[in-house]
């Protein structure tokens, strides 16, 4: 398999002006998993059925590949601005090393930059892979401002919350499994089995995420429990909490969403009140069936290596504890 | 000619979520000249040689000249956050009416509209199209990078300033001719000659409006004169009085870049300095060889009732009053 790691690091970003190249260098030399780059190669990788010597995958996936990377990385870049958000991978963020304007103006060349490496995705699949790299990052931004509008909406349901992380993670998982694949000449059921494979286990990660912010190992999670539960964040969690038909638990629970300066207090009783209610167990249900549904899809399409790599990742996904 | 006005607002911007997609129909509502989409048209206009009855362009043109339209407001979106700009042709700026989130996060998306707009252009033809508005894209970029760098630096030539104006304002024009006439069927002498038409009236646009900004009637020019001597922004005027080997005008003009408090009184002074030093009959002479430059490449092309109308636009920005 190509080494992801490595084609990030061959990008050249030692360019005037410095004020504009340099915080997409760092941004990119920041780490994170690579999640999507690799889905991408891995999703050439089945469809080329194990054809290819040590499942090497021709270097023509490799443009889109980064270019979902380094897509990903200036969503990041304008969303810590948006969130004034101060740490990311354990360094400051680009508008607090630098200041606000440059984190704006380099996420624009960052952005332009995702669609340059698109321009070398061979010309026979550039039409429909520009197309679906539109959808993606159009659904990602719908999913961002969806997030905002939820802060301030009190009638946000079960569906409207799982409408919103798909298109804020999922389809950008969905899409480099499409992607990739299509560029490996995958058929349509093909695609459509990658894409719902990445969809799936996005909204499992993401619902995982929500389980983790409060029943997390602190030593293992690598940041601090109960975050969701202390900004009232409306998660499956706490979404599910408010369904309850048992009216005392649910009096409490709107009691500390208006709580203000008790913190630890309230972190400490909205997860007895989960935990009595049963919501875990609810919510890593729906996880179960995600991560099921995205195994579902494996199994229509070739089976090598690849497909298990997909097979283990979506399983690892699902017990991960950090 | 097709009415670039009726496309531009036969776009649907009434979409969910209204907080993303509100900020852009409002921007681009904002009227404007629409000279980028204008500019497509008209090079593809040029090259079809009135061999169109009644000069109608193909609506397979329009994409790519819609996509300069929306690419265009977005960063002018972008740069009015940065520049914490109030008012933006007569309007409140979207920072403004909504907050910088959204200007933030509508302004993405606005260049992903343009990129969407872009996917329909010919696929024989997206390729080069689609590299040429990313080239285009990071030059506007960058020009706005080196706009901010050249505030705190106090070597900037009169090059330096050229290439900045050439980057942030030109190359739009330049590639609008260009992406226009290469769509329309235009060869390689005739895709040259109208990219560097566009850059010519660009350089004479810029120059003639750092002219106007001292020497316009305040009747028709729009704005406040004297703005750029106020905040002493490195215009072709202020770099060209500063290479004067006249000792004591310069000292004087030094003088008042360190001024403060006193802007009506500074201004007057420094628009009597660059007349004393015949500074803007030197400017002149600079914006009038960009506009022969840009008359010059017309000679080069089909001659019709469009190359008439670029003749007439270069001639007219060169007089403009406002």
């Amino acid at each position: 398999m190509l080494d992801i790691n490595k084609a990030i690091e061959s990008l050249n970003w030692d360019k005037e002006p410095r004020g504009l190249y340099e915080p997409i260098g760092y941004t990119l030399a920041s780490g994170g998993k690579r999640l999507r780059p690799t889905l991408a190669l891995t999703a050439a990788e089945v469809i080329m059925n194990g054809g290819l010597i040590n499942g090497d995958v021709p270097e023509h996936v490799l443009p889109a590949a980064l270019a979902l990377e380094v897509f990903h990385n200036f969503t990041l870049l304008h969303d810590d601005v948006m969130d004034r958000a101060e740490v990311r991978r354990g360094r400051p963020t680009v508008h607090v090393k630098w200041d606000d304007n440059t984190a704006i103006l380099s996420g624009d060349q960052m952005l332009i930059e995702a669609y340059k490496l698109l321009a070398d995705v061979p010309a026979d699949k550039l039409p429909k892979v520009l197309r679906w790299f539109n959808e993606m990052a159009t659904a990602i931004c719908e999913g961002q401002q969806y997030d905002v509008d939820f802060e301030h909406d009190a009638h946000v349901s079960i569906d409207d919350y799982m409408m919103m992380i798909e298109k804020k993670t999922s389809v950008l998982l969905a899409y480099a499994m499409k992607i990739g694949g299509y560029i490996a000449g995958g058929n349509e059921s093909q695609l459509e089995a990658l894409y719902q494979y990445g969809l799936h286990i996005g909204l499992a990660f993401q619902i995982q995420d929500d389980i983790l912010d409060v029943y997390g190992d602190p030593k293992t999670f690598g940041k601090a429990i109960g975050g969701d539960i202390r900004c009232n964040k409306k998660t499956l969690l706490l979404l599910t909490a408010l369904q309850t038909t048992d009216t005392e638990s649910k009096a409490e629970l709107l009691q500390w969403l208006i709580a203000t300066g008790r913190d630890e207090e309230k972190v400490a009783a909205v997860t007895a009140i989960y935990t009595r209610l049963g919501v875990r167990e609810q919510a890593e249900s729906v996880m179960e069936q995600h991560t099921a549904a995205a195994l579902a899809q494996l199994d229509k399409l070739p089976q090598n290596s690849a497909t298990e790599r997909l097979r283990e990742l979506a399983e690892k996904l699902a017990t991960r504890k950090s």
